[in-house]
């Protein structure tokens, strides 16, 4: 396994990392879990991604239990939760969803019960809420950390302008400021990560722990022919991404891009993978698996990386044509 | 004349606002710029906005002659200049641009010796430096503040991150940082007004002067047609400008905006002058008038922006299509 | 006993104290500690020196055993650990080891664990971490003590260049810098803290508890015939101390030093622990004896100190010749 | 010529830069120094250093003649003084040499109208002063730049523990701290450049404008049969240069390196001056050319440097074998 320093910070994460994201509850269970955490540990996984919306706090519960299961030494690895969406659904009261001190706060207090740990290593704000000023984020945040609850705090789907505010907050009160941001990034969104974050990565020394590497099963080729049942594009409540994804021109190129993965002895979801951790500003690519064949074969993306010379680089350019476009001064 | 308050500084500015970028020296002589500022004093406009590289430096001059002639009461009125592009053309050498202390310094002692004036109203860096830190730009416009050389200072084409930063520096040096920037801003162009700089409004009390209101002469109708020799699009040196708006489809959505302007009554480009301004957020939008009539025409701008009323305004957008898409969380 | 302030700082350290570097576990056992601590003790040393990586955590866990036996009044004693090394030997897995929040967090935390204290006097950086910004360090150790679980914090081996940076950065967010430096120091070893450091002492009041006073035992003179079996540079592991200090020429010193021990009435190595607290800015010499009788012996120092006057140092300077040169300005 | 950023400044100093250090008043007069600077200027130099002290006050007033003469464009040269040793010689008063914010201003004031210029572009601290706070320094300093006095202030001869105290008064006070040191630097010379400042180049972003490329002149070669009359070793008041680099050995090296020069076609002095500039964090080197065809010569150091491939950088190591030993951990 290859570990990325975590922007500027000195926490180093596995290039792939772990994540529960509406893989737990709905889809799979305890014994599966287990399976599934204990092959990413062993291949050298150091971080579990989490958040207090995903499967409404059953995420937080299983991962909990697992761990504590494994019994594995907590400076082994890192865990993390997030904070906006609340957990209740539509039952979220005033106060129990956003940003500000009190959930912020109490979201916390819940996510170390669920996941049964002292500290949270990574705390995100899940989105951006603007009915709460930055500036108690960041103090909330800060004191979160002077208390000992969480180590490092990071942002997901922000603005650079929402992230550099943060910054701003932080410099100017001598706070603790944002480490990191969880952006989706693959092959088909790359504009954040590669234009929009691009000066800070420099500035302000941001790391990116970056989901939807497979632009949600797009990129393993498997709905070429139509979405089947049972897969995640066909579950209930996923028909943004259905007509956000379902796109005939990006099916076409995925199946260009297939031809590259075969030329390459690989998959087409272990190179679009791979294609995500060959950016250096990214830290870590969070996998979501839900069954042991593919986590293994995901993991296969650290043997694809060193096959990533420029000549495929371009290759796989000219196939997706989707690089960001900069000013021109 | 309406005026404005400059983001949250204590300025006010006119609305409409006259600029002298590419419109000097070349196409035009000192008898035609006395006429035209004194038209555009005399009804009121407050601001001549004005760079070191307009004209390579004979735009300020030619400007600071009228303005010493006229000799209008030098609190009646602001002006400014821009730094970053030098102003000798090829000939230019290390440090005789960018953002350095030393090009921010030297370009400002210059524009003063240009225009005659003791002071500059504002001051911009004229595209954001990747070689110059952030830092050293703001406490060099701070400096120069301090010095009684400019009164206020800001930016222009800088991203949303890139304010942002300068705002983070200020703060943490207690310094004081931008107060505006100068976008381009038009109906074919609203991204960065609409979505880029959205909440910077806010949060840092951003003001706006904005350039190319009517999109290079795009909105005014006159390309409906071809490109007529003589015209601005014509001029040698702006092929970039014919490649990047010559397109047919902005042509025909500017025919659908002229039967909406011949319906209120006015022209295509006072009618696009009034839409800008419509936006709380523009301070003001800079004319770049050649002709005198044209001047007059785009004046009565402040006639049309009552007649902006929310039907006209979603007619527009139905025409345009223009409307940034923000995130939906 | 004689006690110093550490730095500027209020507290008070033994000019002389006890360390267990490669003393504990590998050579010893629990009765003998416990003699060896008690004569401390007894004799008015009042700071006791540990680190996680000292016999992988069996120092800690042993000497923590002999605190809670010997039951003395916590406010009656210091106790220190050091993170960077980490105690896992070869196991050690990323974040286990180095300056990240994580690490300094959880080393502090099992370090509290291992010494059954609730707090530790001192906290230590044990080495310099090229892979963690400093500010990320200073951040840290500063929470550390505002959640009440160390009282100071220092470095260990740090050059002036990185303990002024510490002290930047502490400065500029109004946080705890570090109090004390912990350098090797002895009569072969001047450079650092005579040269390298001399400014620090006055410009941020820097302590020092310096190790290695007689130079991995060289400056005892027992190795004047050769190194006998089961001497510590006898010892498996400790090839590199061989090969750096066993040099004819220093021999040559240490026999001259001993006729200057003798003339005094007493051993080379009383002479030369003498000899470094001679220096005020050393504010504590760590005694790493493993015999009850080479303890004994070595707070003899003491009395050895008045004796080295101004003749007597000069004589020592024209045998060992290691006087650091400065600039002539 | 190339030109590099002085450290992470905005500010452009050519690789190469022209330097009148004992060069110019005791050895020659107006027409040759026109010259000189004439063949600096057309080759790219846009860097002239200077220093209160250089000539006693004699050099200043010399290049201050000839920059009048020039007439140069202001923007196109830098120019700097340096204050410390004052220029009274044996009759300097108490306050007419050090650092205090009397004597800064003062030598400031002086050395502008010994230069003819409205500002310095880079002002230097000769040398540390123990006896004025380096507080008082960087308030000093930083009031000259918002005074318009100075652009870039800097230090020479200073340790990275003193440089590293005027950052930590800069950033606790939130004041421009120093953009660059003058170390002397060359292939004798390393230890400074290469080991103690090694950090610095990262941390605080340190310019270097390097001084005695040639090692007093020893790089040349032309010491190898000893000392001639006339040279600058044979001249009065160098007897310390005398002692410190007439050494059997260093002249055995320079034959060696003599060798690799003609291999490369070119001169020792040439090779010695590119092999400075290879390292990048070395800004600028200072020449300190005295005759007309030495300068021709010395340029030619940037059509050697693209020669110093791998191989022969170690070569070079391997015979002068000055490489600086960095700790192990």
């Amino acid at each position: 396994m290859e570990y990325r320093r975590l922007g500027k910070t000195g926490l180093q994460l596995s290039v792939l990392s772990f994540g529960s994201w509406v893989t737990f509850h709905k889809q799979i269970d305890d014994k599966l879990v287990d399976n599934l955490m204990g092959i990413a540990y062993d291949n050298g996984i150091n971080f579990f991604d989490n958040a207090e919306v995903y499967a409404l706090g059953q995420s937080e519960l299983m991962m909990g239990r697992i761990l504590k299961k494994k019994n594995w030494d907590r400076t082994s690895y890192t865990v993390s939760s997030k904070a906006y969406f609340g957990w209740r659904g539509k039952e979220n009261k005033p106060n129990q969803t956003g940003l500000s001190r009190k959930h912020l706060t109490e979201a916390c207090h819940e996510a170390l019960q669920r996941l049964q740990v002292d500290y949270l290593d990574l705390y995100f704000c899940h989105r951006p809420d603007k009915n709460t000023p930055i500036e108690e984020v960041v103090f909330t945040m800060n004191t979160l950390i002077q208390q000992g609850k969480i180590l490092y705090w990071g942002t997901s789907e922000w603005s650079a302008q929402e992230i550099m505010e943060a910054h701003m907050v932080a410099r100017e009160y001598r706070l603790i400021g944002p480490a990191m941001e969880q952006p989706e990034y693959n092959m088909f969104n790359r504009e954040k990560v590669e234009r929009e974050f691009s000066q800070i990565y420099k500035t302000v020394g941001l790391g990116t722990t970056i989901w939807s590497p497979l632009a949600s099963g797009l990129l393993t080729g498997k709905y070429n022919n139509g979405i089947p049942e049972g897969s995640r594009l066909g579950l209930e409540g996923f028909d943004w991404l259905k007509d956000k994804t379902y796109v005939s021109d990006k099916i076409e190129k995925v199946k260009q891009l297939t031809a590259v993965a075969e030329k390459l002895g690989t998959t087409t979801a272990t190179l679009s993978i791979a294609w995500c951790v060959k950016n250096p500003n990214v830290t870590t690519a969070i996998l979501g698996a839900t069954k042991e064949s593919q986590l293994t074969e995901n993991l296969k993306a650290l043997d694809v990386l060193p096959l990533l010379n420029d000549e495929i680089m371009q290759e796989i350019e000219g196939i997706m044509q989707t690089a960001p476009v900069f000013p021109q001064y």
